[in-house]
């Protein structure tokens, strides 16, 4: 029997925390400096050599303020969306006149694009009424119109005006409208599922039952008989602009997790994204509703993604077509697709869950996805993007061979498709709400970023000063500057990767009781100084030998971080390598790598080049070269030179 | 300098060989009593549960003796074309009055098809006349039309019936009106190549020169700027009905090897079928007029192909995006095309290079494609097909990977697209061919094939009996009846596997010079019995290194016969299993194989499944359990059992 009731956490809000981390601040004011505004400029098409966007033009067109052609993907609305929800969460934590102008700038354009029934949508809104809602599957508007939801909740807790949030009630309440259960309203849901989530977003910042109603009827109306989408297929299809989704010629229901009701599906399918964005909802509303039938699902799909389906560094989506999941234990390295916006959501999708269940587990899947794939995606200097985040890197192959044309050899300025970039920055500029949760009794530590904690509990506050010197050093200290009463509960969770840790109070060493894989210091006082410390191996890691791509293969780990090799720093043909298992793994901090982390050197052999013959194949004869082989942390590849990269090399 | 005028030699005809091999003869006897008929059932659609094909009926529509609608690929014509060409070499050699009848009748119809000017292709006759060559990029009329040409020389050399010879002939004619050098004609070639090479035996069945130019403007012309594609695709774009050649909306000129001259190729690129066809026709065409430059192309190309495109099996095509080459040693075993035309193909270029050049290599590559690829691409009972030759079979990931959907599990009884299946008949139909040949002094003895040789030489008639036990004894026996004059010249090939041989005249030893792997018996008399033995090693082979696929992975091979692992021998996972290089390779002939052949049993290791984990990831550790491990030869995989299927295994 599957019980939520007793057990409901939530996240600390931005609001009541502030980041001071060494590793991390540098990636927010990234964002705040570089990110938000070049993306602003990107939007703005002011970005020479960048893809176009027509993001705001868009919009300005729609109002009829501006003259031109709607132009960019059918969800192109969603970049802005996404664009103002990151820069809101920065506002939350930092006074920034200039940036909530712009913001107010968008907002403008925003509520002269919507129309007066509440509907937006500058797609259909420049000329295509007719067409509303005729083509769920592919034409994305509930997916635009809720990221702007999640952007006008998160502008409201930031700042407190309600002006974006009522637009986007009356846009809600126009759904609303238009769907439901009742007689007479749509029995649709969404082709890209992510308004599921916002409108519980939008739920909890107004209060309204309703949206968090629209939200489950929206999950539980999915993939139930007869579908909504074959219908859809067979009656519109000459109003239908997009045909292109379906490799079939009819829709593909399980591309958007269409094809049995949410409640039944047990294995991850489909579009990676769409899937992530879905599983959220469905624990959202698990957690808002006490649903143990979807919290059930919501457990089940958790196991088949983190447990048969994702890529050592967090990133989820083994095939381009259809950037979708394929099946357990098929994780192709080569043809990986591990797009952005999937390890995002993998991220949201953790969260939730961690809501329900007080488990390490989601906080280890939070901390790799975060330290290897959301850092990669992104260059060092916050203006180039992977869209696919590339598990191996064989330039040539990416140049010549079309299975592989989509792992694109370095990172780009913007994407046609330009989903990733922005939801990079809105993930980024959110950390804060990663770091600590509470049940209002006890605050629940699981990232160690150092920050200031301001949490409010049931009966009074946590505030604490949390100090870790580096996320490899795994040293935490904290100094609890109040508890709410006298006594207040503070837990630690014990990252998955450690062997050893210790943990003190006021140097008083401690051996508290251990639940889900978090410690429980259940008589902390106001003043005391809690010391946490790990160790942080470095680690030769393997597969399950199921995962066929990993055979006979390891991956370099310290800590949460996934290590690789690259060409610049091994040479030309990394599969030639082959790592002596039983080789020491000397961490160098001196290679002089981005931060200073440091690179792993060890020993391994070389595969000799065949000097003796132009023959493709000959008689086997193992002809080697003793090599030192150095892997450098997989999320700073390719910042220095391009060229190969290699996560999994031989024993 | 390269000169190709002083080495001139010819293929045996079919007529002069007559096959007996305890091997072989299974499969001339397969295609005669099964292939044939069974493929004679399918073109008009006789054949239950199989693809429907709709050739003939296509045939009887143009012709007007049947109402309907064309049906099937635009190609659909040269299904039957194959199938008369295999059936006229299966005449050759067999009296065969039923099979003369079945093909009479095809070329009635056939003759009633063509059009008064000579045109010939269904596609275009049945009411699309006024496209006629306007999308020679995609509509294959030419490819149609080359293998009726190919079809109709060997059913005339097979009876010395002019008929269809005449038919293919008017063709021919009216396509040399339409095309060619002189003002007012058109200055194009075809989109898919292969009448180049059939002219070239139109040319060789009536001596008339006209259809060697043909080809040669067609070979000289493709490619040349302005680009007769680009201009095609540009004007008579509204015609189009084929617009899906390309994946970027633009004609894809690697894609059909036009993107430069045919003597500026210096790299195997694009649809590999096409570049083998046209290689062919380079070849015969550069043997014919002594044109030193496209020698030279050949040349490259052979190399490009055999020494860094081909995989160990003799498959050619990486990727099954454009059905095409990829680049230089990019070899994915898991997507492989590895199309059974392009194997087809391949062999056809191999015998043409051999025709200027007695070299061993090319008869050490028809050896390995036909042991391995053309055997394999049929079932034992030779009802069932590939058109996709798996290098490895995961059969899971064939049904839930799209980047794999195109290696299907198991043979099948026809395709939509069904170029393969008659072209494996015709290719077996003609195997006498590839036998032997001859510079009219010398008897060049290729394939260790049991036949019975006639052959004319410039001063006579080499008449002998050829005697193998079977392709894996290393042992043949020949019985020379006839040499011209008093004294023969004989060259027998040291097969390029083996590492030891002996040859013996009359049991006496003997010491002959070696020239480019060809032992040189200059002295062979009437009655003499030449023995020639070759030790069969049983070998770990393994790739070039940079062939990244293979790195770290060694392949079974025993003579030709390249071996692979299969799920009904070693169990499920086959990428858990190590091969001990140090493991005694035993042939076990009593595994109970069909034919006798032996399976190779060794020593290794399978890593053993987690039983204490649930997570995906872990520390490394190595645990294996010792296995024996069990090879059969490739070419019979899939016959017992459907599953997993691997040839290059981890060391």
């Amino acid at each position: 029997m599957i019980s939520i009731s007793e057990e409901r956490y939530r996240q600390a809000e931005i609001s009541e925390m502030h980041l001071k981390d060494n590793f991390w601040k540098k990636y927010e004011d990234l964002v705040r400096e570089t990110v938000l505004p070049y993306q602003w400029r990107i939007l703005n098409d002011q970005e020479p050599d960048a893809a176009p966007s027509h993001a705001v033009r868009n919009f300005r067109i729609a109002a009829g303020v501006e003259e031109g052609e709607f132009y960019g993907e059918v969800f192109q609305d969603s970049d802005l969306a996404k664009w103002i929800e990151a820069a809101s969460y920065i506002l939350a934590d930092h006074e920034d006149a200039e940036l909530g102008a712009l913001i107010e700038k968008a907002v403008d354009i925003i509520e002269e694009a919507q129309q007066e029934n509440g509907y937006l949508d500058t797609y259909f809104t420049s000329g295509r009424q007719d067409m509303e809602w005729t083509d769920l599957y592919e034409c994305h508007e509930m997916y635009c119109m809720g990221h702007m939801m999640e952007a006008a909740a998160a502008y409201y807790e930031a700042t407190g005006k309600r002006r974006f949030l009522d637009i986007m009630c009356r846009c809600a309440d126009h759904i609303g409208e238009c769907f439901g259960p009742e007689e007479g309203k749509r029995k649709g849901y969404p082709g890209h599922q992510e308004i599921e989530l916002a409108l519980v977003k939008l739920y909890k910042a107004t209060g309204q039952e309703k949206y968090l109603e629209l939200s489950r009827f929206f999950l539980k109306e999915r993939g139930s008989e007869p579908n909504y989408f074959v219908n859809e297929w067979a009656t519109s299809r000459n109003k239908r602009e997009f045909k292109t989704g379906s490799l079939t010629g009819m829709p593909d229901l399980r591309y958007n997790q269409s094809h049995c009701t949410v409640a039944e599906q047990k294995m991850a399918v489909g579009h990676a994204v769409r899937a992530m964005y879905m599983y959220s909802a469905m624990a959202d509303v698990a957690r808002e509703t006490g649903d143990t039938e979807l919290l059930s699902a919501c457990r089940t799909l958790w196991d088949d993604v983190t447990k048969r389906q994702m890529y050592i560094t967090g990133a989820v989506g083994s095939t381009h077509q259809g950037e979708a999941f394929t099946f357990d234990y098929d994780l192709p390295n080569e043809t990986a697709y591990a797009e952005t916006c999937a390890s995002v959501g993998l991220i949201l999708f953790a969260a939730r869950m961690q809501q329900m269940d007080m488990d390490s587990r989601y906080s280890d899947v939070i901390e790799k996805v975060l330290y290897n794939t959301i850092l990669s995606s992104m260059s060092e200097d916050g203006k180039h993007y992977f869209y696919v985040n590339p598990q191996e890197m064989w330039p040539e192959a990416s140049k010549n061979n079309p299975d592989r044309r989509h792992v694109i050899t370095e990172r780009r300025k913007w994407f046609g498709c330009a989903c990733c970039p922005p939801n990079i920055a809105r993930l980024l500029a959110s950390l804060q709400k990663y770091i600590c949760s509470t049940d209002g009794e006890t605050l629940f530590i699981h990232l160690y970023i150092s920050s200031e904690i301001h949490v409010k509990g049931t009966a009074g506050e946590y505030s604490a000063d949390m100090s870790c010197f580096s996320p490899w050093s795994g040293k935490m200290e904290m100094q609890v500057e109040n508890v709410p009463g006298n006594i207040g509960k503070i837990a630690l969770r014990i990252p998955g990767w450690c062997d050893k840790w210790m943990v003190y109070v006021n140097d008083v060493k401690q051996e508290p009781e251990i639940k889900k894989g978090y410690l429980y210091l259940n008589a902390v006082r106001r003043g005391d100084r809690i010391r946490f410390e790990t160790d942080v191996p470095v680690r030769l890691m393997q597969a399950d030998p199921r995962v066929r791509a990993d055979a006979g293969k390891t991956a370099v780990q310290m800590g949460p971080f996934v290590y690789c090799f690259e060409e610049t720093d091994n040479g030309r043909n990394l599969s030639a390598l082959r790592i002596d298992i039983s080789s020491s793994l000397k961490k160098t901090a001196e290679y002089g790598l981005p931060g200073g982390i440091p690179a792993v050197v060890l020993r391994g052999w070389k595969t000799e080049e065949w000097q003796d013959s132009t023959e493709l194949y000959r008689p086997y004869e193992c002809r080697e070269k003793e090599v030192s082989l150095t892997a450098v942390p997989y999320y700073i590849w390719g910042n220095r030179q391009p060229g190969e990269m290699l996560i999994w090399v031989r024993t």
